[in-house]
């Protein structure tokens, strides 16, 4: 009998399954699946691209006969309703001889929402539904369409060891190594569109896409913070608040700049900072975040949490997630 | 027969003795060495307070008769000059019965510079001169006065994620938490004087001691960087390069602010800094370090080098080293 930490350590594998869905399972979630009999891993699944088949789907359909007896780990409730796209997942699950499932996270889509739970049970399989940690992070952008309306947000800054995004006049090119910089084109190719601000449109005319080899049809929406017209090809806001309009974006990469960038911050809109430092001092220069109405000190402590840290090279990489209730 | 890198290892021990030493074997420089015989370490030695005995003699004076036929492991070349306070270094090593010195460190004052070396040899002991990196490390201050004639250093800042030290009205306290408060003071008290801008001693009224248990009476010699008339036990300069003019002190600490900070990188007189970075956005605040003079991207590349990261409580600690010729 697997305990509580094996299956935690099973879900986790599942959620790194589930990565490998991320962009291209839209208008989907990005789902991982592992099928476990005696301690092993008998198939794996995750969603496809365009979103089907879904990740048990693909598990189940890789076992076969094997499923028979096996536990099912799934980072998302498995779907209750039928579409013309497919069957119920909750029911093909319940239809494959499973001893268990475990599920990483509640669907909050109406559909589902504990249908496909009720389903399987009804079924007599054992059901345990997690909340971890794991399935939690591998579904930030689904989940946060689906409670808030809006994508998952990260907020991305390449600075100098002082915060400066560029010398005074501007020049920005480089702060970062080659490192820093195709680690941002591997990010961009995991988000559904990415932002910039005006300022930064007009005076680096960035083409946000994916520079990578076989990523480059990954190039994520385009989308402009601007009170100007739209470019061609590329959606224009004048509020943060409006990216609760994207459909299908579950994942906003925001590229600055700072007026961008402190924006989305004083709408508490950012879920994540990347930032890329650099090893250099720039001194007077364009600063990263320009005013985001904070009224005292004590206010900044305990909204962020240093949760990556890694060396690109000469560069280091710092991600910092927002401590909200609903995902700490 | 110790190899080649048992060398390095008894003499990075070695060096960590001697930062013992640091900062009370002021005006001499903090020594470490080590007795070693068979493989095991039969005396350790630092400079003692005010600089005698040195730590050749202390770590001598401990093994006793059983130095005879050990290897001395010692960070810096034993003096050659007798003076009213003690016996040359390189007689009392020449005496011992070793087999065999180590020296960490060629010294540059010119009393020693070689004779060291020399008097041993002549006394038949093999003498292995290093010029390792981590005696030069634990010497730095030391080797800095001999051969620039001004202390090493250390340009420390508390900021933001993105690189703010204070609120635009100058509400500074606090941004970093109290481990990272705890570990300045640990650093203040390693340092023979600390300094600070004009404008941060108004502002802010620094008191510039160490304030933890059993180390208050390490406090520092304190140095303002202002135009204006000195406190009372103050030293004040107008320039950074002043600094050469410090008696005695082989480490200075800087701590601000952006004025200052920006004075001593422009003067290329920062050796290395030190930043403590809270996991808080502050958005428009007063700027780490003020206008350095920097005329492109591509010249503030390759001159820092990050050398040190930890974790202090929810905040960073990252230490970046010039990057020079004699220190790299």
């Amino acid at each position: 009998m697997p305990t509580p930490s094996d299956d935690l350590r099973w879900m986790a594998a599942a959620a790194r399954l589930a990565a490998r869905a991320r962009p291209l399972s839209r208008p989907n979630p990005a789902v991982g699946a592992l099928l476990v009999k005696n301690g092993h891993v008998i198939a794996r699944g995750w969603t496809q691209p365009g979103g089907r088949p879904h990740a048990e789907a693909h598990a189940l359909g890789e076992a076969g006969s094997a499923a028979s007896g096996a536990t099912l780990y799934v980072t998302l409730e498995p779907c209750a309703h039928r579409s013309e796209r497919g069957p119920a997942c909750a029911d093909i699950t319940s239809e494959a001889g499973l001893e268990r499932v475990v599920i990483g996270q509640h669907d909050p889509d109406p559909r589902t929402a504990g249908d496909g739970v009720e389903r399987l049970r009804q079924a007599g399989i054992k059901v345990d539904l997690l909340d971890d940690d794991a399935s939690r992070g591998s579904l930030a952008g689904y989940l946060m369409t689906k409670r808030e309306g809006r994508p998952f947000v990260t907020l991305k800054l390449a600075m100098s060891l002082d915060g400066c995004i560029a010398r005074a006049d501007g020049e920005s090119q480089w702060i970062t190594g080659e490192a820093a910089r195709a680690h941002v084109h591997a990010r961009r190719a995991r988000q559904d569109a990415i932002l910039v601000g005006g300022g930064t449109w007009r005076s680096d005319k960035p083409r946000l896409d994916v520079r990578l080899p076989g990523l480059a049809e990954r190039s994520p929406k385009r989308v402009l913070l601007s009170r100007g017209v739209a470019p061609d090809g590329v959606t224009v806001f004048n509020d943060p608040a409006q990216i609760s309009r994207l459909e299908g974006v579950q994942y906003l990469y925001v590229e600055g700049g700072a007026g961008a960038a402190a924006s989305f911050l004083a709408a508490d809109l950012v879920d994540r900072i990347e930032i890329y430092r650099a090893p250099i001092v720039i001194g007077e220069g364009l600063h990263a975040i320009s005013d985001i109405g904070l009224g005292s000190l004590p206010e900044a402590h305990g909204r962020w949490r240093m949760t990556d840290r890694r060396q690109l090279g000469s560069d280091e990489f710092a991600a910092y997630q927002r401590i909200r209730e609903e995902n700490d």
